[in-house]
């Protein structure tokens, strides 16, 4: 059954591709993504499945149940897009000025309608029940998933799969991990009040670019010195703000900046150990401070069973040449979510393009994927979903 | 003859009263002082002075020639206004949005006009030839005062003499210093070249907010450690920014500052030092740099014959209750250039207002004067260029 | 005949305890253990088992060649101890003024021995051959493991297996874990030269305190910006001196520290970045450096197969009551020699003592262990050596 | 009278040679001047002036009353040595091992008594009173100047003068200067008490060594920032120590360092910002303090006619040939207790070495004077002693 499932996946490939190129000149931007909802929801209309749009915001839901009983598996995967100016010289380039699909949401969704499809031609054949999450907005915090799964996109789900697309790894790669794989992502912003006056009389302001500075620097040790070397963890400070005049020492400088973590206490101490050397530069420079912690998606954390099954699965499916333990990645996924209330487990799938040239990270203007590692995600994805039924 | 002078100008108060409300209400920003230059040609005009304008860009110097041979004495007053928006409540506040008379330059025109009508009055009994330097653009840097040197300002003077008047010192108080009293004011633009990158992937980027907060405190030992600690000095960073993203390390960091120096020497040396400590941030942390130092005035350094000859001037004028040797101040002035060609000094004149309500510090939205000090400036201006004749 | 050889090591236990309180009575300092070499030799003659002395200094290694042909399996202990002051008030206390066994070889050496005769007791049943190597020096760079390889102590053996007891993990305990488990542990010292002078001009001199705190922030980025974030590493400095007056700028300053390592690559690179901050740091500060980096050993990398094999055979060991994957860390251990060398793994085995009060680190003066946990160490290495000989 | 006084001078050098040669041969540490004192006071007793000795410690003090009622003149040199290993190639280099005149202060001693026999020679021609203030230890704090006031050495005295032979100013020049031109010599310790551990471990310590690091450059801060610039002022860390070993994180580090100020709100200020660094900077780092400052002498400020008067006085000396308002010197004197309670002058005689290479700065190993430079001082201490009761 799997080698027609294969073969069915190969003949709709074309079609696949179409998805993804049509997608991929339509995109939206996270909760804008309307028009892309009703596309999915129609797909599914047209070919006869219940579909449930409007879950926790634009996330549609549709499921399939089988002919025999078994355990409902659910797969995930987003369709929102970035606000990137598209810079390919392709006939599929996005059609919206300043609206990209530069992370490969596209491809996901093709990718997923292409195997909700297989399974509804197999569905005699087929055990259990599958749900498919078209997940709205997870390139921006709060993201749809926890939204959706609190309007029931997970009840009774027994387990669930997801994958990402991976500009920078080869087709027939698939990365899995064991425990956490992606970080929590979170922001903070700080502004240190001073005491503005005339760049002339140091001694009569109180000088926040100096304090800002300092702070800089000793947030530095919170990685270097107060977090077990064992952990992973990145401070950086992305934006440092102030000041008007070159001879003005100003009010006030502002700083932005992320943490990335992958351990809950890790990522608690270092909420509180920022406060701390804010403070303590503050009394050394006599200024004040307000400081704002903002938690964006927890760490990714794949259950251990559901890991090994996954990378056992891919090791079968066709085209997959190299299944391997990745690292960590100090990217975050609100994927996070849907693995704090059911096991499951979320993978790479390599989609890097042929030629060097065309190779491009996530988020770059010139971003694009082999649309080859749509067809192999959409293999591995059904594999695991249907072999699942077969797990004690 | 002094006190004839005095009682003149004691009744020529209200009009200098008038002449400066009419300035305060017609502020015109530095270069572009047009009506204002107008204004006091036109003065000297109906005077029946002969007058030059044009003189160096806006400047207009009249000269007056008296009965008996003498020495040549020049008197300044700067006439530009500041990009400050009036937020004073007074019948004479200004007409111009978003620009003032915010640093005193209306009350040095009024003061000037009064004591050249005076010496007009007098010129029969008077020996020696007055010039009246009235200088446009003194608030912005090149300033007006090089300009009208090179069109001949200075051309046969032997003494110059000027003064400032300061709304946080007691209308009654003269202050003087021989040597440096006002400090060059330069600038300089420091741009730190790193490499963006994603806030996850430090090692991938190269952090510019991190050099540029190290070097923010490697600049501190400039003047804490590198400078003879006899040597006033100042490194003052206004401006830092860099980063549009709290999630992205940025390509660059950019700062602007200023350096405050009293001596040629070390000023050199301040403008190489930062170059090297830029040099050594730099290639700590593998970025790059464009670094760009502008000379601003140069210190105003007074003559000693010619300051204390104005000090005991001034301690037998009417109304002149403490003359006092000031420190040194921070800010600059343009008047520094007259003083590299010929003799003289530079002091401060008393104009604080009666209520502390109404004291505000030069370039404050609220800045104003007590009128007063105008009365005591010009006495003190007349007696100094009088007296100067009997000066060996 | 596992249980026969539990039950034969259960026997043995109080002699274990005696040897291993004998050795903890008479420490000797890495390089110098003269006498417990000898004592181990006899041990082995004693039992008639054919003993090499003197291997790449004062290691010892024994040999047994079982009745049944199969592989050769290393089985490895050290035996230097610590220059530190025993403060354990206990019978068994060390004899030897500011020597200790303050790290558990006594009991390793004890643990060996005590498996090495019952190898010998059941050698006719057992196959293979059994390597015993008793290391000496393993506290102190460059440690006894790569002359003892040098000297042959691996010629013919399949697999090395090696343990630590470790006195913060209950007895019950085993901690594998595959790859690395055990840093590279480097030493490096910095000589920063500036220029002397009187504390009261600074501008004469060139301070090498301040240039020494620059740099030590300006390491803090190697760990938070430079390396990885996946990668774990570790920068410290351990010791800064300069100066001998309150009121003189010194010649220079000095420090040293340490790095930690689980890669070859990292650990380049931070060789280099160091020398990189330095570089920079120096040029800032105008002053001149001296840089030493000397390697210690490398990290420990255990090998997959044999790990999961050893963890499965400690699985199965009577008193194993908990097989953990651990995780790294950043202690080092010359272990890792063996491992570039043959397949093998290096495990802990829990011996915190029962009561918390009687709980110390290693290195500590009141370090102990619980002995009972030797007798587990015993068990789950004969196990991974006889079972070893059925590994495929 | 004066050209008398001048020539006895001169006839008198050599004798004046002899006994600095004496005293440089001989040199004792501060507050250990025995055999110097004694070698004083007999001076005196040969000469027949009554001397007072054990004055507030080692202090000797003579008076000499003229035939003319006057004024009392006090004249102060002081003659303690410095824990220094004279490294010269003189006759006359010190025999004492470690202890050397490396200030001077045998000249000035040898300057003083032949003033003192001169004007005791002169004494029924001059009028008013004389008093002879040969201070010990000057170099080191609490000094002997406080306790010798604190013994009546002031009693009756009208004005005091002294000098200082200054061996980088050229032979001819006296230095004056009105005012503040000694500084205020404190002296602090810090320590910060982190919590040691194993270098491999930060997370689990609190290192000190990045928190002292980091309060050395905030302490740059005060200079560069919280202080009118307009303010002479040094902040120098002279020591910094902490650490054992190379991997182990100590428990502490401690600084000690001087602050030199001219100005007692400064001094104190400074005092406090250092504290509020310390403790901005222990709380960033979660470390405690102890922190100690000492003051030191005050700064020496001179009397204004009392300068004016010496200036004029040496103008007119023989051998004088310059006498130039000098800046303040960052270094300290005891001498500054004597103007808190008469009025007087301190000020400098040049007395560098002909020959370049003879020229070293006070402190050196191998610093020496041209004798010629006492001729000098004491004919200019003469002068003002004598022409001071002529002044009103």
């Amino acid at each position: 059954m799997l080698e027609k499932a294969y073969q069915l996946l190969e003949k709709n490939y074309d079609h696949m591709v179409k998805i993804r190129r049509y997608l991929h000149q339509h995109p939206e931007l996270s909760f804008k993504e309307f028009e892309t909802a009703k596309y999915i929801a129609n797909f599914y209309k047209n070919l006869g499945v219940q579909v449930q749009t409007n879950v926790g915001g634009n996330g549609v839901v549709a499921r399939i149940r089988c002919a025999k009983p078994g355990k409902t598996v659910a797969l995930r995967a987003d369709f929102d897009a970035l606000p990137i100016q598209d810079e390919k010289d392709v006939p599929y380039k996005s059609t919206v000025p300043g609206v990209m699909h530069a992370c490969g949401h596209d491809g996901h969704t093709a990718t997923l309608l292409s195997v909700a499809s297989i399974i509804f031609d197999l569905k005699d054949e087929l055990s259990g029940e599958y749900v498919f999450i078209h997940q709205h907005a997870e390139e921006y915090v709060p993201g749809g998933a926890k939204s959706m799964i609190e309007d029931g996109c997970l009840d009774g789900v027994d387990v669930i799969f997801g994958t990402h697309l991976w500009s920078t790894e080869p087709v027939g790669q698939i990365s899995f991990r064991t425990g956490p794989i992606m970080a929590a992502a979170d922001r903070f912003s700080i502004t240190i009040n001073g005491k503005g006056g005339h760049g002339a009389y140091p001694h009569a302001a109180k000088d926040p670019i100096v304090a800002a500075s300092q702070l800089v620097l000793n947030l530095q040790q919170i990685v270097s010195r107060f977090i077990d070397p064992i952990q992973s963890a990145v401070v950086t400070i992305g934006q440092i703000n102030g000041g008007h005049a070159f001879n003005v020492i100003p009010d006030k400088v502002e700083l932005t900046g992320t943490v990335r973590t992958f351990n809950e206490e890790v990522r608690n101490q270092i909420e509180q150990f920022i406060e701390k050397m804010i403070k303590g530069t503050c009394l050394t420079n006599d200024c004040t401070y307000d400081y704002h912690y903002f938690r964006g998606y927890p760490p990714v954390v794949n259950h251990k069973e559901e890991t090994e099954f996954l990378a056992k699965c891919a090791g079968n499916v066709p085209g997959v040449t190299n299944v391997i333990e990745c690292e960590k990645r100090m990217v975050g996924e609100d994927f996070a979510y849907y693995l704090q209330h059911v096991k499951g487990t979320f993978f790479f799938t390599g989609a890097k393009p042929v030629h060097e040239k065309d190779c491009f990270p996530h988020h770059h203007p010139k971003f694009d994927i082999d649309e080859q590692g749509m067809l192999i995600a959409a293999k591995t994805l059904f594999t695991a979903a249907a072999q699942y039924q077969n797990q004690i």
